[in-house]
């Protein structure tokens, strides 16, 4: 069965800005939808702000195995009540890709318990980006590097927490690095994050960026049943305990639920 | 110079029931900081819930190099602009010790990116924490385990990130195991769970558990420089690159600030 | 296409002990074998260390997806040049399963950098070896633990080094504890020791220590392109720099090759 | 007390060649050990591949807290004996900083269980290290990152195991990167290496090396009462188990000692 992936967009630059709309007529989300479907093995799907609920549905979000996630100029308008339930699913089990000035969104930050900050500048500047970890599932089909002609600049220290996994590291023709492929694990969710993607320039239609999203969303899914008790705090009563027990010692007098 | 710990308690079981105020008449917190004072190189101050601002103002906190913190009955009382102001500390360089309950404290929650739930029992049952990690600053002086006769069972799995290091596991009575003692960093804090502490058995005035404590207030302090500067975007303008750079490629029409 | 899994059994002390024999007619490494083979998807053979080159021939090797390891009384009788072997194989993409007392072999402990020490009881006690990871490829098809009732204590501290993740970690009868289940990567390969296994108790014809051995088959397997250069260091001349260069600073006078 | 550092230097070049000697007339570790004197709170001292059992008897490596090792023309005129004696003392509690081509030393590989290959240019370019962790001990005293003139290139991939922390990545003038500053722990040792250091520039002059270098002697530097007894397996006997257990099941014959 192929992995069910869903592109969020935030489409906000390709409804106001001419440029963009130009690079990414379908927007960078149709565009890098249509770059995973390439592959047989993943059924890509795109949402976006606009929608009701974001095109992010309880329904939806269920049968999503791996969300990409875009955004820039609109991280405060996505609802909290979404984030949560985005939140949840990585939880669960359900992958998550996170791109570019997503970085700054608040699924992302809520995840990793950091600022997630960094520098930037736009300059169009050259991005060699470095295969550290040439074994990895998401390196697969690559060279030792990918070039980007055109990139915004993303330096360190990027304040996230020490990765699971260091991908990638770019240099940049302006003199800084970045760490721009990493991984995390929450819950049951494997996450990870990729810097290239600028709004403005054509990166999302180089076909070794296609590449890299491709091998992501096969790694981020995970197989498993879903752990959906995972936020469940649960009391193992004395006599369900697996070892016979004697209970002792004090209690509150009037002893509150818990969890 | 003295490392500057506070211990803050929720304060609610003490003043509500019986058998905690018994126990620990001078508040859980009064218990721990006393604990801490008996080492020379910690001074140890309390706060609590109650206070204004629950003894956090924001002066206090950028003089406190290690936040220790108890909390149970009261989670969801606790101001989230308070919860703000610790998450910023931590980042910058602030240790924070979690301890028992406080698992589900929001500060903990928000620092994980995960549920943090987990199992528990109240039967009071007979707890032995393995030492994990012998050359840990945070075991130093003590024996292979420490025995805690009566202790809450807290079990697996414990829905936190993978850990830095796992210092301590502990087996139980009615056979659970758990992950008693994690460290994590987040931003230039350093983070210490320890699972024990049950407010109605006298684990805080167990000599063991006070080394425990001690040792961690000296692990989590991070006398660096501290790292103000964290969650602040910095723009690196082309002429201020390290490397010359001639400026190419399309912007966006209206460029919003961005960080 | 299946994944390749070779079963290695040092095969001793099914030649020399009568009880042995009698609960593995067919060899420990036998019984595993078999276990795995139940799924259509691992083709498993096996290999002892009777067989010239300890059945381990470079040909066979490289068709190699995963090696099981078993062994207990003769590591030492283990050929340096056989272990240099598997090492090489490991860091090129080849899975390693660890199992039991292999924890002393030669190839666990080049691998790690550490003695892989512990503690250990033959007291046929009970053991209860808990999910701690339950969206893990290995943990999957389990209940939230293993009880095994007749096995060997093996007790913390695992002098291993800290690993990528903690997939289970074991109660037992008398009060220890100990990480059953751990994972880490060296080069391209995925390494994860599984702790029960003593050879007096029919511990290899438990249905959930299939299931496990199966997961950790598919979990241990990469796909990857095999990683064949990851010991070749390699000299990158100035003209094939990818940004122009022009060389400065002074040389060895008789530059000896390095590497 | 003052951390006791010995500072380890093959000493090969500094004896042939010219252009070394004219550098580092009293070594580079001659040098390396009057930089780290700078700090009152660090006692320095060399030691050399010529000296009997290379400087480093049983009697001075357990009275050193801190171990710096540069090697690289004669990596195999190190003695095993001596390269298992260190291990075991890191192991123990000693810190290791490996610097430049000691990534090819044995103790280096030993540590890592990894080729710990890499790849180089000699063309004295220039190298900008940027600091990643700007929290961590081994940042302290310094800006954002620090230039180096003069380097040779190490490139990535870098056959490492996955660090505990990534605290410097470098930018290479040539298109290259490298993580330069990376942390593990092996027992109860710290271990850091740091890449700059070819022996025919004057890196070791610089004063941001000496604070890095200083700095990491206190990081690695782990006062906890050594783990002498980190490579001793040990039998816990039925009746000192910590819970009452009656044995039970099947045992070899002949039961060989184990360990």
């Amino acid at each position: 069965m192929a992995v069910r992936a869903v592109v969020w967009g935030e489409n906000v630059h390709e409804q106001t800005d001419r440029i963009v709309r130009e690079l990414y007529p379908e927007g960078m989300h149709g565009t890098i939808a249509a770059a995973l479907s390439q592959d047989k093995a993943i059924e890509a799907t795109t949402a976006t702000l606009q929608e009701p609920e974001h095109g992010l549905t309880k329904a939806r979000l269920a049968e999503t195995d791996v969300l990409v996630w875009w955004g820039h100029a609109a991280h405060d308008k996505v609802d909290d009540a979404i984030v949560e339930r985005i939140q949840q699913r990585v939880w669960e089990g359900m992958g998550l890709i996170v791109l570019h000035s997503g970085h700054y969104s608040k699924i992302f930050r809520r995840l990793m318990g950091t600022p997630c900050s960094l520098k930037w500048r736009e300059a169009g500047e050259r991005e060699r980006i470095w295969v550290i970890n040439p074994g990895h599932r998401i390196a697969q089909g690559l060279g030792e590097f990918i070039e980007i002609e055109t990139t915004e600049m993303y330096g360190e220290p990027f304040a996230v927490p020490e990765p699971m996994e260091t991908v990638f590291v770019t240099w940049y023709e302006g003199g800084e690095v970045f760490r721009s492929g990493l991984t995390w694990q929450r819950g049951a969710g494997r996450i990870f994050y990729f810097s290239p993607g600028h709004e403005t320039y054509p990166i999302y239609h180089q076909a070794e960026v296609h590449q890299v999203l491709r091998n992501a969303v096969h790694w981020a899914h995970n197989p498993a049943k879903q752990w959906t008790s995972v936020t469940v705090g649960r009391n193992i009563p004395t006599d369900k305990a697996r070892e016979k027990l004697i209970e002792k010692g004090p209690k509150l007098a009037s002893h509150a639920p818990k969890g």
